[in-house]
C-alpha cells in the first residue's frame, strides 16, 4: 500500500517553518508517510539543502505557496481573502487528490474555516468539532471535545459530539465501546445548563452501541480518567482546556521557584532530576498531538502554535495513520448509524 | 465594638461537626468573633466538653437545630422540607438578629438557596454569585465568580457580577480599581458566546470609577494573575474551578508517583521537602478561604466539604471581618451606584 501524504503547512507555527521543516524530514525518516510541505518553495529549499543534502531522495517535495495566514487575520481570510497562502492551499491539494490529509500548527481559527469551508461538513453533521486528547491520572487519555470550534452550541451539536468522540477514542485510544460523559457543574440530574439538560436526556434514552453514555460528568472528573469521552460546547472545552494548561505552568513555575529557593533544595532537585523530568513529559502538550477537526469530510489536524519538529513529526505520522487506517470513512459510517439519534435531538429542539 | 457573633453549620462538612468544632474553638480563642454552633444540642455539648473544659467561659454558644441537610438533599429541602435543620436554622439567627454572618461547610446547592431565599437580593441584583479566590503565578488572588450559583446567565447578570467581583476583590484582595476580565475562549472581540459578546460591549461602553474593563480574558489568564476578578457564568465558572483543582490533585499525584519510583528520587525528595510543603500549601483550598454568596442581603460563607478545623477557624475569621468592616454595605452601595449601567444591559436584553 502506498504511504498516506500529508500537507504541511510549513508557515504556520510560532517559530515556523523551522519545528516544520525538521519535523518533515523525521517523519519522512522515520517512513510512513509522504510529506508534502507547502509555502514559499525558494525559502523552503533553501532551508532543506542546508538541513538535509539528500532531502531530493526522500518521500517530500514542495508545493509553492506565496501568501501566509497570519495569526491576526481573520478565519475568513483563509477561505477567501488569501487564496495562495498555505494554509487553504493544503486543502487544496487534498481536494485535487495530491495529498490525503492536512496538518498545521498556524491560525486555528483560520483552520476550522478552511475545514468547514474547503472539506463541507460530513453529511448528518451540523457542526464539527475540534478534539483534543488529556492526560489523566491513571495514565490512559480522555477524548475531549468540543475545545473551540463552536461556542454556541444546540443540543444535536453534543449529541453528535459524543458520537464523533467516541469513534476518535476507539481509533485513537483503542477503547472498545468507550464511556461518554456530558461535562457539567454536577453529576445529578437536575444539574447542568438547559443545554446539557435537553442533550443529557437525549443521550439518555436513546442508547448506542458504538458507546455507553456515563452521564453527566465534572471538571474533576476530567483528569481522573473516569471517561474515555469528554462532551462539551466549544466555550466551556476551550476554556477548561486552557485552564488546564495554565495551571500545569503555573504549578511548574512554583516547582521551579521551590528548587531555586535554597541550596538544600537545589541538590534534591538534582537526585530527583530524572522523575521530574518524566513529570515535566506527562504534562507536555507535545505529547499529546494534533487535535483533529471531526465531522468535516477530510482530515485536518491542529498543532499547538509552539509544537516542535518532534510534535510536528508525530502529528504528520498520526495523520497518515488517519488515513490507513480510515478514520474518516469510520466517521461517516458512525454519523450514519445514528441518524434516529440526530433526528430526535432536532425533533427535541423543535419542540421546545 | 462588639465582636461579629457568626452562626456556624456545625453539621454541615465532610467530617462534620469535629472540624466545625475544632474550628469554633480556634476562632473564639484567637478572638475577634463569637461563634453560635447550630446543631444537635447534646452531641455538640459532649462534642465540647471533651475537647474544651473551659468553653463556657468562651464567647461560644449552641443553637440547637434537630435536623441536617445531607448531600443528597435537593435545596429546596433547606428552605422548606427541613425547616429545623442546622443549616436554615443558621439564617433564622440572622433574620432574628442573633448573629451577623453564616458559614457552614455543608450541601452548596442548600446554602445558595437559603442564601436566595432567607435573605433576599440586593435591590437591583437579579442573580446572586458565588466568589472564590484562586491562586496565580505571581502569588496574589484573584476574586472568580461566578464559580456556581447560576448555570444559564444573561448579559445583565455577568454585568452584575463585575460590580459584585470588583467590591470583593477591593475589600478581600486590597485592590483599588481592580482590572475586570470576562472569561471568553480568546482575547478578541469577535470571540465569545452570545452572552459574553453583549456583556463584553455593555463592560466596554459603560466604564465605572469602581474598576478597570480589561475585555476578554483567557483560561490560561486565570492563573496568570493577569486580571484581578475573572468573571464567566456559573457553568464554565464551576467547572474551570474544578478542572484547576484537579490538575493540582494529579500533577500532586504524579509527583508522589515519581518520588517514590526510586531511593534516588526519594532521597531529593528529603532534601525538598520544606520546598514541596511550601508548594503544596499555595494549592491548598484550605488557604483560599470560604466562598461568600454576593449580591443577597446578607453574609453567607460556603466551605470546601472537605475543610480542615484550621479552614474553618480562618472562615470564621474572615466572615467577622466581613461584618466589621461592612461588605454588606459595601456591596449595596455599588449596586445602587451603577444602576445606569443595569439599566443598559436589560435595555440591550429586551432589544435583541
Amino acid at each position: 500500500m502506498a504511504n498516506a501524504r500529508i500537507a504541511l503547512d510549513a508557515f504556520g507555527g510560532d517559530s515556523c517553518p523551522g519545528p516544520q521543516i525538521e519535523g518533515a524530514l523525521q517523519a519522512v525518516r522515520t517512513g510512513g508517510v509522504d510529506v508534502v510541505l507547502v509555502g514559499d518553495e525558494q525559502k523552503l529549499k533553501t532551508a532543506l539543502d542546508a538541513l538535509a543534502r539528500d532531502w531530493t531522495s526522500l518521500p517530500i517535495r514542495i508545493h509553492h505557496a506565496p501568501d501566509v495566514i497570519t495569526m491576526q487575520d481573520s478565519p475568513s481570510k483563509a477561505v477567501r481573502g488569501k487564496p495562495s497562502a498555505s494554509m487553504p492551499q493544503c486543502f487544496e491539494l487534498v481536494k485535487t487528490g495530491d495529498a490525503d490529509a492536512v496538518v498545521s500548527a498556524g491560525n486555528s481559527g483560520a483552520m476550522l474555516a478552511c475545514g468547514l469551508f474547503k472539506y463541507r461538513r460530513i453529511k448528518g453533521v451540523d457542526r464539527p468539532a475540534l478534539v483534543t486528547s488529556t492526560p489523566t491520572r491513571n495514565g490512559k487519555l480522555t477524548a475531549f471535545l468540543d475545545v473551540g470550534a463552536n461556542v454556541d452550541c444546540k443540543p444535536v451539536n453534543l449529541v453528535q459530539f459524543a458520537v464523533l468522540g467516541a469513534v476518535y477514542a476507539g481509533f485513537k485510544h483503542g477503547r472498545t465501546r468507550p464511556n461518554v460523559g456530558l461535562l457539567s457543574n454536577g453529576s445529578e440530574d437536575g444539574k447542568g445548563t438547559e443545554l446539557t439538560r435537553v442533550a443529557h436526556q437525549l443521550l439518555r434514552e436513546h442508547p448506542s452501541e458504538a458507546f455507553e453514555y456515563a452521564g453527566y460528568a465534572e471538571g474533576s472528573d476530567l483528569m481522573a480518567g473516569a471517561v474515555d469521552v469528554m462532551v462539551t460546547d466549544g466555550f466551556t472545552g476551550n476554556i477548561a482546556l486552557k485552564v488546564m494548561e495554565a495551571t500545569g505552568r503555573t504549578i511548574g513555575g512554583w516547582l521551579k521557584d521551590a528548587i531555586i529557593g535554597s541550596t538544600r533544595s537545589k541538590m534534591g532537585a538534582l537526585l530527583m532530576k530524572p522523575a521530574l523530568m518524566e513529570l515535566r513529559s506527562a504534562l507536555d502538550p507535545d505529547v499529546y498531538g494534533a487535535a483533529p477537526l471531526l465531522g468535516v469530510r477530510g482530515l485536518a489536524f491542529i498543532c499547538h502554535g509552539s509544537a516542535s519538529a518532534n510534535a510536528i513529526a508525530h502529528s504528520l505520522e498520526f495523520a497518515g495513520r488517519s488515513v490507513s487506517e480510515k478514520l474518516a470513512p469510520q466517521l461517516e459510517a458512525a454519523v450514519a448509524q445514528h441518524k434516529p439519534l440526530f433526528d430526535a435531538a432536532k425533533a427535541a429542539e423543535n419542540a421546545s
